[in-house]
Parts: C-alpha cells; structure tokens; sequence
C-alpha cells in the first residue's frame, strides 16, 4: 500500500453513501432551553420534550401518549348497543360511553415504597379497572395503615438488622412490630370469615358437592377476601379501601405467599381441624371473563415475574391487548418472562400484533411519578 | 507549586501505606496450566481452580461448597432419636441419620430449556426435598412429553410467529400446538377430578362444613394436583414423574396462572355448575410444616420472583435457612424481591445470620450445568 | 407438635420484637394528592416529592440535592485569599467567591441523545468546569452541526442499515453520509493543524529535543485539539463550542477512538512522512492538576467505562472529591469499574469517605433531563 | 355467554393451529445423564451439551463454535501467495498457511481476576494477534509481578478500607503498598525512555519537524510503551512479557487513564521542563493497519467500553470482521455502546452481514474459563 494514498479498503468502508432519509423520520432533538416554560419544568412539557430525546427518555414519553390513549378511548354509547340487543359488557363512562378496561399490575416493594399514595390516588379515581398484585402487594398496604415504614439504606447489614427486629426491603425498612400488629388486626377477621364459610356451607341446600359449587358463595377466592380486607380497613390512605370500594377486583392467586400466609397459616392451628379455604379457580375464572368483556383493553405493568405474566395471559383471552406498557428492569437475555419485551407477549397472542406497545427499561420509582404526573394526574380530578 | 517537586498533596494521597495484610488473606490466583488436567478440564477442576478467580467466577465455585456442604450434612441416627423419645421429623439418608431438607426453587423458563433435563435428574435421585415452581414449570414439563420445544432466537419478530402459532419463550419457540395436545391430554383428568371432588364430598359424613375440613380430603390443594399430574404423564423424562415417584412435593401457588388456568377456566364451562376447587390455605401449612421439621434447611434458588419468596418465606417458620444458594440476574437497586441479597433475607430471619449462603448473579442455564457437574452429578450415583 | 396451638418455633421467628425507631427516622411516603401543585407536577416538587419514595425514586431526589448543595457551596473571598499571600487556585463565581470545581463525564451515546441539548445548555452557563468525554462524545457534537441524527428503533435488523448506510445507536440512526461531511469539514483543520505543529517546530530554538518540550507548545493534546475543534465549528448548539468560549477543558484521553480517529488514521497518508501529533501526558497533567488546584470538588458522571475512570482517578490527587453523583446502568457483580458503588471510589481515596454521594441506577436519558429540570435548570439564567 | 360451552374468544385464541415446524429445527435438549462422561463432566462435553439448552447456555456453546472456527481457519499458502507476486499480509500458521487475525479485548478488572493467568496463557502460545485493554489491564499485570492481589468481599466498606490502604476492586482487594511498588519498579524506566528520547530526537537529520516524522521514531505511542514495559518486567507470569516476546500488540489509547498515568504525572514534575510524549496517533494508525491486513478477522471482547468499541472500529478499516464474540453483561436500552449488540455493529459496517457472531450475557469470569477450557485450552500445546 502506498503511503501517498489513502487505503481504499478503508475508505469504502468508511464512507459507505447513504439511502435518502425518509421524509417522516423524526430528528433527535432535546429540550429547547430558550423557553420560559423549560425552567423547574412542568410534568407535561417534560414528558413531551423527551419524545425526540433518545433511548429511555423517549421510551418514557412514548408511554405517556400509550397511556393517554388507552384512558381516553371512547367506543359507542351503552344505548346504542342496547339498542342493538347486544350483551351489555366491559366497563363505561359517567356518560355511559365504552371505554378501555386496563389491567394494572405491581410488585409488592411498590406498595412499600412511596409509590403507594400514587397507586391509591389510581383506584380512588377508578382510573384502573383490575389489579394483579403480588401478595406482599396486598398486606403491605394494610399494615401501612397500622404503622409507618422507614427510609433506611441498601448496605445496612442483615444480622444487626434481625437483631433489631427491622426488616429490610431494599433501602426501605419495616419494624417486625408491624407484623405484630397486623396479626392483631387480621386474626378476628379470619375468625369471622371462617365462621361465615361454615356458616354459608350449612345454609347449602341440596348435596354435599354443592358446598364447592361456585354459584353458592361458599369457598373465599383470594380476590374476595382481598375486597374483605379492604372493606375492614375502611382507611382512606388504602389502596384496598378504594379498590372494595370502587369495586375494581384485585387478583392475587398467591395470596399465602407473605405474611397474609403466614397468619392463614398460623389459623389453621387455632382452627383445626376446619379450616379456612382459598380457591384460586374461582379467580382465574373472574379475571379472564373481566379480560373478555373488555371492548378494548390496556395493560399497564409495575414490575414484572407473577404479576406480569398473570395480566398478559389473562388478555390471552381476548386475543390479546390494546395498548400495552411495560415498566420493569427484566431483561430477555436469561429468557425470564420477567425480562421479556411486549413481542414475545405478541407471539403468544397476549398482545395484538397492531397494538401500541412499549417496554420501559427503569425502577418503576424513577418513571412512573413523572408519568403519572403526565398522565393520570395531568388535572385534578372533579 | 515548584515544577522541580512532586505535587504533596497528590503523592500522600497515592501512596497512602497498607495495613498488614491478615495472614489468611486468600491470594487471587487462576488456572495453573502447567496442569494436565487443565486442559479440556473436568467440572470439578474447573470449579475448584474459579475458587480464587473473583467476581462471579468465586461465586460459582463458593455455590459449589455451600451446596456440597448441604447435600452431605448428616446429624444423629434415627434410633439414637427415638431412644430420646422425640417425635421423628425431617429427612434422614438411607442409613437413617439426619440430613438437611434441600428445597429448590426454579421458574417456568428453565422447564422450558434444556435445564429441565438435569432438574429431572436431581428430583430422580432424590437430592432435593421440596420444589417450588411457577406455574409454566408445572405445565411445561408435562408438555414436553407430548411435543418438544425448538430453539429459536431472541430477535424473532412477534406478529410473524403469531401467525405461524409459535409461541417465543427467549431463544426457545414451543408451537401452539403443543397447547393443544396439553389440552386432550388433561381435561379427562380435570373431568375425572371433578367427579373424585365430588364423590370424597358425598362421603364425608357429619355436617356440610366438614367438606372443607382439610383431614377429609375433599379439596384438592396446587401440590397434590401436581402429583396426582406426575403419577398420570407416568413418563420418565419428567420432573413431575419422578417428585410423584419420590414424594416430593411441588408447591406453586399460583397454580392457575398458565396454561393449567387455561384449562382450568375452560373446564369452568364445562362443569358448570361445579367447579373443581383447588385450596392454596393446604399448602401454606403444608410447605411451612416442612421447614419447621426439616433437621437443617438449604435452599437452591434457580430464578427469581414468587419461587424465590416462597421459599424463603417458609423458612422464616424455622427462624431461618441454614445455607443458601441464589442464581439469578436480578439486581436490588429497584428494592425487588427478585434481586435482593441473601443478606436482605437475613434481616427477615429467613436465612441464618450465620448461614453460608451466596447469590450468584447469572443466567441459571450458564452456570448450573457446570455446578450440578461438580456437585450433584460429581459422580455416578449408585 | 398439638394442632391446638400455634408452633412456637415458627411464632417465635415470625414475630422477633423491634427495637426502638430511631426519633430522626424517616417515613416513607409519597406524593401528596391533596395539593393543587401535584397535579402536572413541576420538576422541583417533584423530586422533593420522591424523596421519601424509597429504592431509586429517592436517589434522583438525593441526586438533586448533592447537585444543589455542589453547585452552591461557596468559600472564601479572592481578596481575603490574596491577603493571606496564597497562591490563588481553583474555581471563583462572578462575585470572587471560592466554589467547587465540578467535573463531568459523558459517554458518547449521550451526545448522540438529545440530552446534548442539555449538556450544551450547562456548559453554555458554565455550571461545570471540566469534561470528560469519550471520542463519540467529541465528533458526534460536530457532526450533529452538520446533519441531524435521526430517531430509530432497537429491533432494526443489522445488515438492512448497512445496505442503507444507517448507522445505529440503541434507538438512533446516524445516516453514514454525516460521517462524509464531517470529513470534508474536518480534513482541512487537520492539515492546518499539521502546518501550524511543523512551523512551531521550526520556531523552537535550542536544541531537537525542545521541540516536544510542553512549554513550547508544539505538540497538540487531546484538549487543545477538541477546543480548535470548538472554535472552528462556532455553532451556538454545539457543546464543544460554548466549552472552547468559556475555557471549559473537554478531556478525551482515547480521542483517536472514533471517527475522529478515522480521519486521523486517513490523514497519515495523506501527510506521510509527517504526521500530526497528539499527546496524552500532557493532558494527564493538566487534568489532575486542575483537580488537585480545585477549592472543592464534585464529581457528575453520566454513563460508565473510561469516562468514569478517569474523573475518579484525577480526583485522586487531592485525596478524593468532597461530592459524587453516578448515573448509570452499570451493576457491581462483574467487577468492573463502569458497575463499581461510590463507597469502592472511596477505598481508592478518589472519593471522601465523609462526601455526599449517591449512584442513580438508571438509564440517564430517563433521570437527567428531570434532574436539570430541578436544579441547574430549576431558574432561567441571567 | 352461556356456561355450557366453552367461549369461543377465548378459545380460538388459545387454539391458535401451528404452522409446520422446519425440518431442521432443533429441538430444546440438556444433557444426558444416561452417558457415564455427563458426570464430573469434561469442558467439551458440557458446552456441546449446553447446544441446545436455549437462553446463554446455548450461546456459550456457540461462542466456543465460533472461537474454534475463527482460530482453525486456513487460507492459501504463503508460497502459493508469492508465487502470484502479492504483498503478503496479515498472519499465518508454522506451516505457511494463512489463518485468521483475532483482536481480543479485555476490561482492567479481568487482569486483577484470577483470569490474568488464562488470557496469559493465550498470550504465551500466540492465540490471539492484538490486544486492546484498558490502562488498567496494562499496569495491573505489571503489579501482579511484584505483589499479589486478594481476595474480599463487595460488601467491604469504603472508609474502612481507605484507612487501612486496601483498594477495593469488586470482591478484590488491592494493597495500596503494591502501587508504591509499582513506581520504585517504573520511575526508572521513565527516566531512561526520556533519555531515549531526547537522544534520538538529537539523532535526527534535517528539520526540527522531522523529531515529529513517525519514520523516526522519537515519539513512543503506548503500544510501544508497553511492549517495553513487557520486555522489562522479564516475568513468565506476565501478559505483557509474553506479548512482548511473541510480538503481539497491545493497544491502550488511554493509557494514561490509570496507575501508569499518576507516575507519568509525577515525572513530568521530575523531568520538567522536558516532558515524555505518548502519541495516540501512531497508534491508531498501526491497529487500523492491522485490521486491513488481515487475510480473515475475528473478534473476541472480554468486557465492553472503550476496548469493545476500539476493536469494532478497527475492523471497519477492512469492512467489518468474519466472526465476533462479545462477552459482557451491558444492556442495549441505554444506547450504550458497551450495552449494543453485535448487529449493532453490523449496521456500521465494523462486522459483516454474514458472520458468525454471538453475544454472551455473563460476567467474564464466569464463562471464560469453561469457554477457554473447551477451545483454546482443550489440548496441551506442543
């Protein structure tokens, strides 16, 4: 190669010519700093400035407009399909308008953390239609009502923290006292529902068998207890109040996993040999019937393993979501369903393949603040 | 500052002097290649020379000491036990002295990798006691027995494989197909035990309520479905055959959230208006009671999520594990269960603060074919 | 065990007694709803807000407050300094009064982003005093004066873009062709440059040696190169401009790295037998001199990898910075330096171990333009 | 919907019918425990199984296909070559014929691993022909040589371990004495490369410009400095002395950006006003150059950063390598490029469209000894 030359080998690598840019592509651009309205910047400008920013930023901003068109879709009007003879279902407007049914689902670490007050602030204003939860999800927003958690630090090392009594939840930390008390709380409570299941099993006519019809009310699923526990809270602060309240089912098909397990579990000593029961067919029933009457339906996921899942397969049955978005820090490469993005959801039919989608790749106690900010809390409600 | 002299301040704050290095301080070293048995080396070579590596590769073979030292932990003879007088509890080898229960924990995912066939493996030879799986890796197993999963590839756009009904689970595709052989396959089963529901019910005598008496057996609970799952596929090939064969327990609470709920809400129709019930308050005691008699208490979690609490949190019933092995890819910054340390779970006195315990941080089907061939399947078993 | 009674040894663990919360502990809560101002939210409410949100939520908030407390600091006044006799160093505001030096890295993509808006905006206002950039982070601000980026998507198949001369980064295209205009753009600078080097030379008098004497200036450092890169573009949206007018050094110790490395490497041949020199000793010294010269010093680091690196490393030299905030996605289980916490920095004496500090675990397009939004954006500049 | 049949939304969802599956799809397999070598299992045994075990098992697996293509492949004879007058290029076996170029790049914290003695092991027996590290992959190496590194712990905390002049490196510990060390070993070798320096620039004929004319030598660039740094620690244990005695480059743009770049810093105080010059330039010129003259190019990156980016940039000069195998645990969703995957670099030309290539996800130290173990270590050399 002479040195007079540059090497072509590298130059036509290099300086490759490019195809036309196409006319709608959109350019990268961030934040105009010579606006007044760019300084201490609003939620809304925020949101809509990233669009345009790249990577993450903009995957936030896409899911604020997903989010707003998923809450403000509006089908016929309830007349109109009465009219038509048809079944009247899914979920409707003030003005009797078809709206959207969307499936929230959240870990239980974000009913610990502040998020919780955003979360309730959703249900109070029935701006979700059902909730997946893990079961930390359900119990930790009880004892909330009970007792505070504190601010404590990721490092704080674990024997000192168990000789102390204090549980700790990433840099969050529960006094086991808390547990203590919600043991005091829920334990009449079981007692009553155990004695209301024998109660309802006796009243049965007919068969045996008919205690377990379903059409008899006998057997709790784990949604109707969570509705139970909301009504007896009867706390404003509580997500579970307004969710019995508002009648928006919360599904959590592993409600024994936590401490709500650990109290039905210490139950079944105290009332041996009954025992109180929790039937999960009944919810995968409830929940996939709420998905198939939806008109239209979004998904919004906080967290992903169980609570995911259980969403997406639910919307499986209507031949998949709307809208769907996704807020987690799975990732795909171990194959988890956790980490997985919203097309592998589409493979399966969960998602349409026409939907509007979007994963965002971030602690949901970073995002969905602002988004909320953006979206759902974008005007004080009426 | 003089040109002609080294800045002080910059050279007192680089050359600060070391304390003496304690005299057990482990040195990092790596392979010794002057070994012939470093080439194309054996697990247990590998896994003993990565002692020293750091980061993950320590961790790896740190997992490989904990879980030797689990599996091979014996304690009294079961006769010196019963000449005390005390209740016989927990697990006991083939010899009758004491060995610590081992309850492993895995996602669905894993099932459906090629990872199935060496969990299949442990479960034949009884080296785990208890199992807990998400609902996928209760179905997917049974699937495979009737149609197998196909490699696929991460980036396999979703809308093309819903239209060819290929269902992406990562870099693995399983035909939707398969859902319908799991379906002929298991609702002659569910129709079966619908009608076992039912008779059990018409057996027990005394008041209705007693229908729900745990000791009565009329309701079923998540793990003995599994089994009863396991004694029908009667295949060799399957972990659910072999937990069955082996009375191992399978617990997965949240049984219904998969193609098993599928097949469960559908049945719904089909029965109605019975519906087979299926109690999770049975496994919450039953999984607890197990780790309350277990001898000593290991834990090998393969993933993260409900497996992982589940497990844990059944061992808070023991006032905590006694060893512990993490593998997953979940981080703690977000304050999820998932990702904690094994020192989270300490705080909570679901692992002993004295426990040897390690959380590896990889994809489970990258490190645990390596470590079962250095632990678990060191050697031929008899 | 009596079926009668709750088991001791479970009740036991489950509800171990708490200490004493300490009086100064904080509850964990969240957004208040009943104000008008949480209602599109703006920025500084906002992240005051999340300041008790727990996990990442309250890192942004801490973030925001070391940011304030860095950026506000002020010292002793010029003149009292010169009254002393001391040499005067460091950083002085408008009024004389002593402030921190603030460094701060970028990687690459960042620029790519349209957080290069925001960067500009702060070296435009000199709300930082030195950068550290990676070779992308150089060129690709140039390059952006002469094309603009486009938005992409991370599913665009490789091999289609090249045919197309696309170049991706994460969800961005850079047409290949802006690459052809940097080189016209660029290559007539660096034959100037290469004059400007020989003729300095030819100016040296003394003997051959003097000529890579420092004092001498003959030969180009990274930062001397990046500032005439500055001035030559003179474009008000680019932040190498605005770094050169203010007398902001921009640090890239691997300049040739990139595309400017591309048309270096084509330049030899061009210039052969001569060729342009770039040496990185003299930018070692100056960067460490300007951290060891610094009153106080704040450490901003947006990405990982060298950039990172060598912030921490240069703080070094006066015995650690006096704050530190981390943004980035990075995780310390694989030993790097790009996942590595404060607190390791701290063991090398490159942070205080009494600094302010905190990681963002976060993509930093998704928590940055927040954060500027409530602290060096939180008020329009004079 | 009447309960006596099953809804038909629901179910043609879930029925979906499956195109045929391709007659050469693989099917999902682990290993076969029926086979006496599946226990303590040899490395080849194991990756060949790991095949087909789907997620980053199976792409381990295929990274070892990968590496063994890339380092067996043969072109012509170097006779056969000459006879066609071509000027020969690039690297060939003992035997003369042609075989592939491969880059290898590895972070700094793989050299401070027990990995060092595995990557000096490839270096020693010429299995890789250039090498980029970061600057710390260059002086640790040189450190290791006079004291060791220990093992700690992640969770050790900063202040603690600053006061006893430990430095933390992930779960490894560095002794602060070892850095002393390294200047008592390295002053002396800066000295007499000014030496060298000033010399050969008083050597030079003609104009003081020419002391810049690469043709003469007088500037080191840093792949130049470490090959005499090799050559002076004379250690058998050593990456660099091994690269030095076998001519294999290592490139290190930023060298300047660790523990050698502190000691260049406080000799410029030493040699002041002289100064030793590291240019960049030189050495973009010679990877580049080495990249086009290479007859095939394989790629192999431990870790991400600057050292991946380098090597891919590289290869654009030849229009992009033939094989590629990224290690590392960086994501994609931040726009990284440490993060972006190999069909990132497709886009841009730096990999063929038609390579073979693969993306580990996994910390380095936990795959590279089994991968290394099944390839370049599956056979004692001659």
């Amino acid at each position: 190669m002479s040195d007079q030359h540059r090497p072509d080998l590298a130059t036509d690598a290099v300086f490759v010519a490019s195809a036309p840019v196409p006319e709608d592509a959109r350019i990268v651009r961030g934040i105009d700093y010579s606006q007044d309205a760019s300084y201490n910047m609003a939620a809304k400008d925020l949101v809509k400035s990233m669009s345009t920013m790249g990577f993450q930023g903009s995957s936030v901003s896409e899911a604020c407009n997903i989010i707003d068109e998923m809450r403000s879709w509006r089908g016929e009007h309830i007349d109109a399909l009465k009219a038509k003879d048809e079944t009247i279902q899914g979920d409707f407007d003030a003005e009797g308008r078809q709206r959207a049914t969307i499936f929230m689902g959240y870990t239980s670490n974000l009913i610990s953390s502040g998020l919780r007050d955003t979360l309730r602030y959703m249900v109070q204003h029935k701006q979700v239609d059902a909730i997946v939860a893990s079961a930390g999800g359900i119990e930790e927003d009880i004892i909330k009502c009970l007792a505070p958690t504190y601010m404590g630090a990721f490092a704080l090392p674990g024997k000192k923290l168990r000789d102390d009594g204090m549980n700790r939840i990433g840099n969050l930390l529960v006094p086991n006292d808390n547990y203590c008390k919600f043991e005091e709380w829920i334990v009449p409570i079981l007692d009553t529902l155990l004695e209301e299941q024998n109660a309802k099993a006796e009243l049965v006519k007919g068969s045996a068998a008919d205690v377990l019809n379903p059409e008899n009310n006998v057997v709790l699923t784990p949604s109707k207890l969570i509705a139970r526990l909301g009504k007896e809270i009867n706390d404003e602060t509580s997500v579970l109040y307004w969710a019995y309240k508002n009648q928006i089912p919360i599904y959590c098909p592993a409600l024994t996993d936590g401490s709500i397990g650990d109290m039905l579990f210490f139950h079944t000593f105290k009332s041996s040999p009954q025992q109180l029961t929790l039937d999960i067919v009944g919810d995968i029933r409830r929940i996939n019937s709420q998905a198939m009457a939806a008109n239209r339906s979004g998904i919004l996921l906080l967290g992903g393993g169980l609570i995911k899942h259980h969403i997406c397969n639910a919307n499986l049955m209507r031949n998949g979501a709307d809208w769907a978005v996704f807020i987690n820090t799975g990732q795909e490469f171990d194959g988890s369903d956790a980490g997985a993005r919203p097309d592998e959801a589409v493979s399966w039919g969960k998602i349409k393949s026409d939907a509007r989608m979007v994963k965002v790749y971030a602690d949901v106690t970073v995002v969905f603040p602002l988004i909320v900010a953006a979206t759902f809390a974008s005007e004080r409600p009426n």
